[in-house]
C-alpha cells in the first residue's frame, strides 16, 4: 500500500527510464531523461545522428515495410493486406518508445505530431475488449494466445506498454497510455494464478507490468509480473541460457519486480545468474549470447569471435538489466560492465551516421577476404528488425543511464558533457556539469551548482578498468579514493561553483582472458579507457591482419603502444599503434602438420593501427579482430 | 554405349560397395564385398558387434519406432497412424542396404528371411505408378513433389535403390530392384532437361542413380543422374559449403558421375571442393560439417571442438567421397582421409558395443562438468536417426574398402587381418592375406597368393602419417619407399606364398593446427598411427583434464610419451602416457583481466592416460578433449 500511496503523489514528469522513485528495494533512484542534458560530445554527436538520421529513416522504413499499416489495416483506414512476422507491432512500438523518449529530452513539435498520428493509428486499431495485435485477427483470429511460447502476444503487449508510458511521461497525455491499459487488464481477465496459466516464449511484459504499476499505482499489474515471472521458473534458474535477450529481458523483469517487493528468491537468483554471465558467458565487449543456433547463450567459456552471434537487441538487454542491478544494489560493477556494453558491444551495431545497423556482432571477421553469401555488412533493415529499432530507443534514453540519486545525494555513472538539472532526494535543487573529451582523455571537470550550499554525498563511480584515479575537489586532491570498480563518496557540504576534478588514468592496456576461452589463447585484446580496440584491414594496407602477432611485455604493455587522437577518423577517435609481426605472404601452412616438422614461418615486421571496435565495418568490407595473438606464440 | 555393353556382362555378384569395372574414368575398380573376409582384428570385433548386436537392435527400434509399420499401413497391412518425421523411409532403407551387405558377406538364412519380409512390406506399398513414399500419400498425397528442397522424396529414393542394388548383389533376385526401378523410371518420366525441373534439397539421389545405370546398363539413370546435378548446379560450386552431409552427398554423387563421363568440369569441381575442406574445413578426426546452425559447413578454420557438430553421417559422406576419389585417380591421399575418417571421425559416432551412437561428435566436452540439459551421452535412438542407420551399414560395407584392382594389379589401401579372393583384372586368381595388430602395431605381414606365378604389381598405400616405411619383399627390403602420401607398387612376378612385410612407424606424435584454427593455438592434438588420441576424465581422477598442459618438446617429441597397449582396456587399445601441468584447483581466474595483472598460476604435475578418441564416452559422463594446450601457453 505504501507504494501505490506513494506513487500517486509524483509528478509524471518526474520519472526515469524506469521510475524507481518509490521501489522501497532499490538504494539508487532514476532521474528523468528530461533532467539531463547531453550535451556536444561522445554521446552527444551519436544522438543527435540517431534524432536526426536514425529515427526518421527508420520509421520510413517501418512505413514501406508496412508495419504502421498492419494497424491502419485493422482500423479500416488502409485497406492493404497484412505484412511482415508476427512480431511486427513490437518494432513499431520500440520505435514509439524512442521517438517519446527524444520528447522527454526536448520539444519537437514535428516528431511529436508524427509520433501522435502514429498512437492513433495504433489506438484505432485496439479490439473492443482492449486486446491490440495487428496479426491474431480476421482469419487468425481464432489462434489468439494459443501459442505463447511462439506467439509473441504478450511481448508485444509489453512494448506497446511501455511506448505507452515513455509518451505519458514525455506529454502528460493519458490516451494511449489508458489503451496501453486496457490491453493489460484484458490480459489479467484472462490470465493469472487462478486463471489460464501462460508462459510466455519471450519475456518483456514483465518489466512493462512493472512500470505499468510504478506509473499508475495499481498492484494488480505488479502482481502480474509476479505470476509472469512464476511462469517462467524464474527463481529455480541455474545460469544463463537459452536465448540470450529473452534470458536478459526476464532478468530485467525481475529486477524490477525485486525492487518492488525484495523477495531475497529473486535477489539470489539475480545474483547467481549474473555471476555465472560474467564469469563464463560474456564478451569482452559486454556482448552476450553467443550461439547463432537458438540466438542462445553457449556454454560456459564458449565465446567464438567469428562466429559470435552477441545480438545488439542482447546488448541493449544487457544495459538494462546492469542499470536496474545498479539501481537495487549501488554497486560500481553493474555500472562498469553497462559501460563496457555501451561502448563497445552495443555502439558496434549501429553505423556512425546512425542509419545502418548489425544484428550480430562477431569480434573478428573475414569479411572483406572470404566473400560469402550473407557477407552484406552493416543494414539498414532486416527482415527481423528488432534490433534497429531497439538501437533508435537505447540512445534516446541514454540521459536517463546518466545519473541517480539516493538518500544520501547524487551519483554519477557515467562521464560524459551533460548537465544535469534535478532535486536532491530532499528536495533541495542541485545542477551538476560535466566537462570532458572523455572516453578519450583522462580529466573530468564537474561543477556543483546546489541552490545553496548543502550537505550531501556526492557519488562518482571510478571505473573498474582505471588503474589509477585522481580525484581534485575545489583544488585539494582526495587522499584516499577507492579500487578501481567501486564508488568514491565525496560527502561534504557543497557550495554552488564547486568543482571537482577527476584524472581516470587510460593507458593502453593488453587484456587476456580466461585460459579455457581456447579460441584467445596466447591472444591479447586492447583496450584504454572503456574502449575494446579492434585492427581493421582498411586502416592497415598490405598486412594479413588476422595473421598479425603483437609483440607485448606483460611488465610495461604500455611501452608497446602509442596512441593518438584523430579528429577527422570515424567521427573523432583516438587510434592506437604498435609493432607487428606477421607472416609473409608466400607462406601457406597446411590445416595440421606434425610438430616435429615445425619450422619457424618467415615473418616480416610492421606497425599496425588499430581502432575503436565500435567503429568497424564503416568503411566498406575489412577483415577485423579484437583478439590478436601475441607473438612467438 | 560402350559402358553399357560391358556393364551387361558383368556378373551381378561381381560388384563392389559401387560397381566401377565399367567405369571408364576410373583408374581403379572395386572388389565385391564378397570377395574379402575381415577376420578377426581391429575392426572384425567391431563387424561382429554390429552384425550381432547393432542390426537387430536398429531393427526392433526402427519396428517400435513405427517406421516398418508406414509401409505396412500403406498396403493395408496394418491399421495403425503413420509415425515419425517424413524422411523416416530412408532410415528403413539404410538398414536394408546394411543388412544386405551383411548377406554378402557371409550367408545369414535368418538375417536374409528379415530382411525379405522387410522387401516384401515395403514393395507391397508401392503405387501403381511406381511412386514410394509412406509420408506423401492419403490426405497428403497431393503434395507430392511439391517441395523437393525440403520434403526428402528424391533422398529416400535414392536410399530405396540403394538397398535393392545391395540386396541384388547379394542374393541375385531382382524383384526389389525391379521395384526401385519402377520408382526411378516413374521419377524420369516427371523430372528432366526437357519436363519438369527439381532440385532436391538433399543429394543422395545422385549415386543411386549412377549406380543403378551401373547395374542395369540403363543409360537413362546415368542421364538423371546428370540432370540432378546439373540442377544443383554442381559445377559452380566454389568450396564446401552448406550442409555437410547434402554436400557431401552431392560430391560422392559428382564423382559417380565423373567416373562414368570424365566430363572435366566435374572433374576441376571435386579437386576444388575437396581442397577446399582440406584446406581449412575438416576436423583432424575426419569430421566435416563445424556448425550446428544448419548442420553445416563454416568459415575456413571455422573449426570448434566443444562446439564441433561433425555429424556421424557426415564422416560416412566423407568416406564414400574420398573412397570415389581414390577409384577415379589412385591417389593415397584419399585413402589416407578416409582411413582417418574411418578410425576418428566414424567410429567415434558409435559404442564399443555397437548399439549406442553420436549423432554429433564434439572434439571436447564438459560432459560430467557442466551438466545441462542434452548432455545425453551415446543414445540408442535419435529422433532422426540417420546416424544410426548410416553406421550399421558403413560397417556391413567395410570390406568393400580395403582392395582394389587396376589394369596394373592389385591394391591394398586399408590395413587389418584380411584375406582377398578376388582376380586380376585380366583373368587370374589371387588371394591376398594381411595379418597384423594394426592399428596398434607397426608390422604387418602379406602372403600373396596368385593361382600361379604372375606379374603384376602390388600397390601398398605408405601412409600419410608415416614418418619412416620399411618393406620387406620375401626377407629383401625395398630399397625405394615413396614419401609418405603415396603408394609402393611392388611390380614383379609373384608366386604363391610370397611374402611382403611391412613396417609402418607409429611414434607418438604431437600435431599442430594451422595458427587461423585459433582455438587450436599453442595445442596439440596426440597421434600415433591413423588413430587420433583425446585425453577423458574417467582415466585421469582428480586431474582437471580440460586445463592440462603437455610438455611438448618439438625436437624429440616422442621422449614426452609412453604407449602400452592394455586389452582389457575399451575392447583393447594402445593408450599414452604423458606427463602434464595444471593449475590447482584452488585457483580462479576472471574471465579477462589486464596483462600487467598476470600471474604465475600455481601448478602440479601428474601422469595423464590418452585413450583413442574414438573411443570415448564409453563409460558414463566425463569430460573430454583432443586439443591440448602446451606447457607455458
Amino acid at each position: 500500500m505504501r507504494c501505490k500511496d506513494k506513487s500517486a503523489v509524483t509528478n509524471w514528469s518526474d520519472q526515469g527510464v524506469i521510475h524507481t522513485s518509490n521501489s522501497p528495494h532499490c538504494r539508487l533512484h532514476s532521474v528523468p531523461i528530461r533532467a539531463v542534458q547531453i550535451d556536444q560530445g561522445f554521446w552527444g554527436l551519436r544522438m543527435k545522428a540517431n534524432r536526426e538520421r536514425g529515427i526518421p529513416r527508420l520509421l520510413e522504413l517501418l512505413e514501406e515495410h508496412g508495419v504502421v499499416d498492419n494497424f491502419r489495416r485493422l482500423s479500416g483506414r488502409k485497406k492493404v493486406k497484412r505484412r511482415g512476422a508476427l512480431f511486427t507491432d513490437s518494432d513499431l512500438y520500440k520505435w514509439m518508445e524512442g521517438a517519446a523518449f527524444v520528447l522527454q529530452s526536448q520539444g519537437d513539435p514535428e516528431l511529436r505530431k508524427t509520433l501522435e498520428g502514429i498512437i492513433d493509428d495504433v489506438l484505432a486499431a485496439q479490439g473492443e475488449d482492449g486486446y491490440l495485435n495487428t496479426y491474431f485477427v480476421d482469419e487468425r483470429a481464432g489462434e489468439r494466445f494459443q501459442r505463447l511460447e511462439t506467439d509473441h502476444e504478450f511481448y508485444c503487449c509489453g512494448h506497446l506498454i511501455q511506448a505507452a508510458v515513455a509518451y505519458y511521461r514525455a506529454t502528460g497525455q493519458t490516451k494511449f497510455l489508458d489503451g496501453a491499459r486496457r490491453f493489460a487488464d484484458y490480459l489479467i481477465t484472462v490470465f493469472g494464478p487462478d486463471k489460464r496459466q501462460g508462459k510466455s516464449g519471450h519475456p518483456e511484459l514483465e518489466m512493462a507490468m512493472v512500470e505499468l504499476y510504478r506509473t499508475t499505482g495499481d498492484r494488480r499489474y505488479l502482481d502480474f509480473a509476479g505470476f509472469l515471472l512464476d511462469q517462467l521458473g524464474f527463481t529455480s534458474l541455474l545460469g544463463m541460457e537459452g536465448h540470450a535477450v529473452r534470458a536478459a529481458y526476464a532478468c530485467c523483469g525481475a529486477a524490477d519486480y525485486y525492487a518492488e517487493i525484495g523477495d531475497n528468491s529473486f535477489g539470489q537468483t539475480l545474483e547467481r545468474l549474473w555471476e555465472d554471465m560474467v564469469e563464463g558467458k560474456i564478451y569482452i565487449t559486454g556482448g552476450i549470447g553467443a550461439r547463432h543456433a537458438g540466438e542462445a547463450f553457449g556454454e560456459p567459456y564458449e565465446l567464438p569471435n567469428f562466429r559470435a552471434y552477441a545480438e545488439t537487441c542482447a546488448a541493449i538487454a544487457n544495459i538494462m538489466w546492469n542499470w536496474r542491478m545498479l539501481l537495487v544494489t549501488g554497486e560500481a560493477r553493474f555500472a562498469d560492465l553497462m559501460e563496457r556494453t555501451l561502448y563497445n558491444g552495443f555502439l558496434a551495431g549501429v553505423s556512425l551516421d546512425g542509419t545502418r545497423y548489425f544484428y550480430v556482432n562477431p569480434l573478428a571477421s573475414s569479411f572483406g577476404v572470404n566473400v560469402r553469401a550473407g557477407d552484406t555488412g552493416r543494414q539498414e533493415w532486416y527482415g527481423t528488425t528488432c534490433c534497429p529499432t531497439n538501437v533508435v530507443r537505447m540512445f534516446a534514453s541514454l540521459p536517463g543511464y546518466f545519473y541517480s540519486t539516493s538518500a544520501e545525494g547524487i551519483w554519477i555513472h557515467l562521464y560524459d558533457n551533460s548537465r544535469l538539472d534535478w532535486h536532491l532526494e530532499g528536495g533541495q535543487d542541485v545542477s551538476l556539469v560535466q566537462r570532458t573529451q572523455y572516453p578519450w582523455e583522462e580529466s573530468i571537470e564537474i561543477t556543483v551548482n546546489p541552490e545553496s550550499s548543502a550537505h550531501f554525498a556526492l557519488f562518482l563511480r571510478i571505473p573498474g578498468w582505471c588503474p589509477k584515479a585522481k580525484v581534485v575537489v575545489n583544488g585539494a586532491e582526495v587522499a584516499k579514493v577507492p579500487q578501481p570498480g567501486n564508488y568514491l563518496k565525496l560527502d561534504r557540504v557543497w557550495s554552488p561553483g564547486d568543482k571537482v576534478e577527476l584524472e581516470f588514468s587510460m593507458p593502453v592496456t593488453p587484456v587476456e582472458a580466461h585460459p579455457r576461452l581456447r579460441e584467445n589463447t596466447r591472444s591479447v585484446a586492447v583496450m584504454r579507457g572503456p574502449i575494446v580496440y579492434c585492427i581493421e584491414g582498411v586502416d592497415n594496407p598490405d598486412i594479413p591482419v588476422l595473421d598479425v602477432q603483437l609483440g607485448v611485455n606483460p611488465k610495461s604493455p604500455e611501452r608497446m603502444f602509442v596512441h593518438e587522437f584523430r579528429p577527422e577518423l570515424l567521427g573523432g577517435v583516438t587510434i592506437v599503434r604498435a609493432r607487428a609481426s606477421m607472416p609473409t605472404n608466400q607462406f601457406r601452412k597446411p590445416l595440421y602438420w606434425p610438430l616435429q616438422e615445425h619450422k619457424p614461418e618467415p615473418r616480416r615486421e610492421a606497425q599496425v593501427t588499430l581502432i575503436p571496435y565500435y567503429a568497424w565495418a564503416n568503411r566498406g568490407p575489412s577483415p577485423m579482430q579484437v583478439w590478436i595473438l601475441e607473438k612467438n606464440s
